[in-house]
């Protein structure tokens, strides 16, 4: 035998080695991020131990109703409690903390909130989470595994809750082809196709993790809408989502085409006030809730970019959305848009909807809802809050906000937006109404949604966070941007608390890099023709003048900026007095909205101490500045969450380096052109000619 | 104290209810088909236990050198090897049987093969890996884990193999703005718009599975192709999965649009023989190798469907080509497509490629390749071979198959193609070369990829068989399409037996099914316009004639069927006479290219003892109950796998049920308004009008 001592050590040595690069190379399960915020990892030290001496079990009080949300509740606390204990499933010990649920019977409309406080059951200490309806459990529990996830003790959760307002409600832009307009995730998560067959398991993970986060309502497809979607096919379709989304408190609407009788139901016209398309509304409407009981309504865009609409007919906007919502009856909503405009009225675009809405100011039907944006304009990365929200005190309105980021970079870098939408909850209208928030509060709160069928489901690790407060600032819009980052991230990445502080203040700043690098100083729309991707304030002859970066700019070699005081469009005489008294005067404007309201000369001297061009300058710097700190703060955090995810915002951040990089450098090369300045002293120089950056071009540009 | 025995007894008894339930509500983390057949799913039994004691460990002898190539196959065989013992990583035991890697020096081109078989090491038993190059030794890993995943016991692999053919390639119809042409399972897998920056980890896993099959080539682009992407910013972009892919053995191509030097040259034209034209391509294939030197060549569709070509400058295919090829030198290939057809020629379509092409033969330069679809018409569920095979001695042909099913029910139910490309790999040309695998040997194979962004790559679980069918055919056209389908199912579904026999059986039979209920004998061609979804055999309105189902089916009172004997168009004639004489007597002809080759009166005779007419109904209704019998094996077999994937299949079997009785009754629906004949006894009726299903409408069919 040769194998003696020597041989057999070696041949060790080898496979030790072998194994050791085995190993090494092995990656583990990747963090992909479809967990969302519902990851429930493991926690750690104290907060472990505590958890683990807890034990708790979750206890239905027999003779308790049961039901498909109840069911759901449970599971999800077992699910969540013990996933976090580093178990598969909780185990009972002598000294468990029953966690008790008492929940009412009805089926919630998700209207109501909850209670959980610490309660004798059986004799011995428990918890108990209390709420009307079972839907308001369900929230419930949702909001315990947060508590727990954020490291607080079970015996120490406290929690009174309910919504502040009655509809939370996502809206997708997508379309039956699985495009989605102006997603950026790839394709929609909805496989109308394979329907009512097939249902993708992903609906399910959808429902949930809207409920999380209190979202209550569902607009399935695009407002630019198609009239085939309302056809039996499509309604079997939907019935299965909404049966699979009930339990989760979700309602299914849909937007409807205005002149769906003309193109499905072989109608000539769609005119609100003919009785036979009155009658073919209600014969739809009886078809859907024989198949949807508790559909919620339809959400119609018309009369706006080329959308039907009952001023086809000679009527108006309360007319056609009255005849709908007749149609309905008191089974549900129409809810419709604001966002009009048009290119024969000369009129400024922000003004227009105002013009248009407020003299139809409590002719809505009871059953009616108006969608405004937050702004006047569209979703512009600043805007001032759109004047409508006070000045329609008879009509019940409701707040529009983008999730999906068509103007803040799209599937680029990061763009927290917690801050934009808490801007506008908290702007005060001047009014009776108070601020935003209040306006909105017996209404509800509308978010173009930015889900698609890409792996972690929004383009980018970070924009989960969008979603993830726009639920949470729709069920309670006092609560913080900042603190809804941090219990985000948490969940999310790492309870590390000093990662959670960089990360925090990542989040916290990065939209204001975004208005820096994209538009300072209140200038808006000034991005690439159609797909909006990208700096092009030079362009200047689309044949919708509104559709033109220079209609809003106005920049030529005399100053930059809008007039919309008394002596230009005078939008600000569409806002309340008071409110308009702050923004008329340019020494005295927040400097955020300076030329959005107000046009002035390149040397014009600023409060800042700055000439309006040096202040211009500084700003795009400090957007650019902006983000190589968060790439610079985000290098840092490597090892303090997965590899996997800390790579993909790495480049995610790299390109928005790039691309704030080049809307600085090309909108400074353009503004140049005009006021033959030259850059303060110490500014970088523009990298590329003006011409370079007009010569891009990028027909493949996503989510147009 | 309350808390007397029976208390403490009730709680624990409701604790215990508590538990049980929210156990069994907790789903297990879903199997949703990610792996692929690359699950390594742990072994049972006997085959455990043998694994378990021989307790491999992956050797590599010291001083043998490393690539990534051998990390990644060291680090395959390591977590292979470990998750089928049920294991995270392997233990090395006293008794651990080396697997020792000895691969030659060169980085592999994917032509070598590997051997595997029991060797000494260090004086005892081992199991050796033998290769010349590392790319063999990763190839034979993925072989070995294949023979254990199969319950081979280790000590009984004995493996010697190579490559049947240089070429096994897969062609992406994915366009730059993600959609996929013919793509049934969502959105493009390349990310094109967020590289070069970020690098998707579904790109490794797909190299990784590419690579697992055989398959050494990808172009990445629709040979419909976009000129852009011959730009800088594309090619950094191609750069980035080159670099990722190219330890997998994974070259990549480019489908090049022949006008781009007009679109992003600048220049007038794009004529092959003009030498701006060709420095213009000879720059840019320098400018390509400069960042990627294993650049594989260029895909051209030219002149066909609007696609520019030499023709716009009345050069020839091979004039077009070579330039090309001059461009490329000896540093890669040009690969051109034989599918052409003109509107304007009034040669029957199927003739027009081989009329074209056959002339040229002998003037392609070295390094062109002429690409040559399986049938002469365009992947129908069944076409005779394609008569360019065998008949151009002098040229470089390849083969090219469609994985992805755009005539074959697209993203329904289950057609295992196997059976189809086997029948084209085996098919005698009755020339000098042979069986057309023989003719393809010394080039390759070409697959439309079938893959997506939907979580299991292909839209269906089971559409991945045809990804891996179609790599392991191109390694060995000699496997057997039902011994690949065990394989599969085995690695991807389950090792149970009768679990397995019936799986194989439903793949075999299932592609059958779709010929029968789509276009029984012979017929092809009678899909809906554009979308190719569903039937539409009346179709006769498009401006190209032989767009129009009319055109092939050539029904009317008297008959149905395309004459292409002598007497008609004489296809025929473009076969080798052997072969030709085999399909030219009605009487004799193999059934299944009947109407394909013959116009025969309905009440014709046949073979079988029937009429056409009733052979035709008889077998749309085989095709009916083929599907129903796979729904009936499928649901029989629940429990045998995991649930959601039995799920999702039987809703893919539900959709594919539906779909066959649309195109069985739409189909003699329309027959029947021609020939007025009632359908034989015992036929089912058709269940709607004619006028029915010709009202039915799709334009959200998906792929187009």
């Amino acid at each position: 035998m040769m194998s003696g001592r020597g041989v057999v050590n070696r041949l060790a040595m080898v496979i030790a080695a072998a194994l050791g690069c085995a190993v090494a190379a092995a990656p583990l399960r990747a963090e992909d991020g479809y967990a969302l915020w519902l990851r429930h990892a493991p926690l750690e030290g104290e907060a472990l131990a505590d958890l683990r001496a807890a034990a708790p079990v979750v206890v239905a009080p027999p003779g308790e109703d049961d039901s498909p949300t109840l069911k759901i509740t449970r599971a999800e606390l077992a699910q969540g409690l013990a996933a976090m204990q580093g178990e598969t499933k909780l185990r009972a010990t002598p000294d468990s903390l029953p966690i008790v649920l008492r929940c009412g019977r009805a089926r919630g409309d998700g209207q109501s909130g909850f209670a959980i406080a610490p309660q004798a059951f059986a004799g011995r200490r428990a918890l108990a989470i209390s709420a009307p309806d079972h839907l308001g459990c369900l929230y419930a529990s949702f909001a315990l595994l947060r508590e727990v996830a954020l490291g607080r003790p079970l015996h120490a959760i406290r929690l009174g809750e309910a919504p502040a307002m009655p509809l939370r409600m996502l809206n997708h832009w997508d379309n039956p082809d699985g495009h989605v307009e102006r997603g950026y995730a790839g394709r929609s998560i909805f496989d109308w196709w394979r329907l009512p067959e097939r249902l993708d398991p992903r609906m399910i993970d959808y429902a949930r993790a809207n409920a999380s986060i209190g979202i209550n309502a569902v607009v399935v497809n695009n407002v630019n809408a198609r009239a085939f979607m309302l056809e039996p096919r499509y309604i079997a379709k939907l019935k299965r989502l909404a049966d699979a989304w009930r339990p989760y408190g979700i309602r299914v609407f849909l937007a409807a085409r205005f002149s769906a009788p003309i193109e499905i139901g072989g109608l000539a016209r769609a005119d609100p006030l003919d009785p036979a398309v009155r009658a073919w509304w209600q014969a739809k409407a009886d078809e859907i809730y024989a198949a949807i009981p508790d559909f919620g309504g339809f959400l119609v865009k018309a009369n706006s970019e080329g959308q039907p609409g009952p001023q086809d007919y000679g009527r108006s906007h309360a007319e056609g959305a009255n005849m709908l919502a007749a149609a309905l009856g008191n089974r549900g909503t129409v809810i419709w848009r604001a966002f009009v405009y048009k290119a024969e009225d000369a009129t400024d675009r922000t003004m227009q909807a105002f013009a248009e809405f407020v003299p139809l100011d409590g002719q809505f039907a009871k059953n009616v809802i108006v969608q405004v944006k937050n702004g006047p304009l569209d979703f512009q990365p600043r805007e001032p809050f759109h004047p409508l929200f006070g000045a329609m005190p008879n009509t019940r309105l409701m707040l529009e906000v983008q999730i999906t980021r068509e103007y803040l970079g799209q599937a680029s870098g990061i763009a927290y937006l917690g801050p934009l939408w808490q801007e506008v909850l908290g702007a005060d209208t001047g009014r009776g109404g108070g601020v935003v928030a209040e306006v909105i509060a017996p209404v509800g709160m509308a978010g173009v949604a930015n889900t698609g069928s890409d792996r972690n489901w929004t383009g980018t690790d970070f924009d989960q966070a969008n979603w993830y407060a726009f639920g949470r600032l729709a069920w309670q819009p006092a609560l913080s941007s900042e603190q809804i980052a941090r219990e985000w991230a948490a969940q999310t990445f790492t309870r590390d608390p000093q990662a959670l502080g960089t990360i925090t203040e990542m989040m916290r700043a990065s939209r204001e890099h975004v208005v820096n690098y994209t538009g300072p100083l209140g200038l808006a729309h000034l991005m690439g023709t159609g797909h909006h991707y990208g700096p092009a304030p030079w362009v200047c002859d689309l044949p919708r003048p509104e559709w033109n970066p220079c209609y809003y700019h106005r920049a030529d070699k005399d100053g930059i900026g809008f007039d919309r005081t008394a002596r230009g469009s005078n939008a600000l005489g569409q806002y309340a007095p008071a409110i308009a008294a702050q923004w008329a005067d340019p020494a005295s404007i927040d400097l955020r909205y300076l030329l959005w309201f107000h046009r002035l000369a390149w040397d014009a001297a600023l409060p800042t101490g700055r000439s309006l061009w040096a202040e211009l300058v500084a700003r795009y710097d400090a957007g650019v500045a902006g983000v190589d700190a968060m790439a610079a703060q985000w290098g840092r955090l490597a090892g303090a969450l997965d590899a996997a995810r800390h790579a993909a915002v790495s480049a995610d951040l790299a390109i928005q380096r790039r691309e704030a990089r080049w809307w600085r450098d090309a909108s400074l090369a353009y503004w140049q052109s005009l006021n033959g300045l030259p850059l303060p002293e110490g500014a970088a120089p523009v990298a590329e000619s003006l011409e370079a950056y007009q010569a891009r071009n990028f027909p493949e540009a996503p989510g147009q």
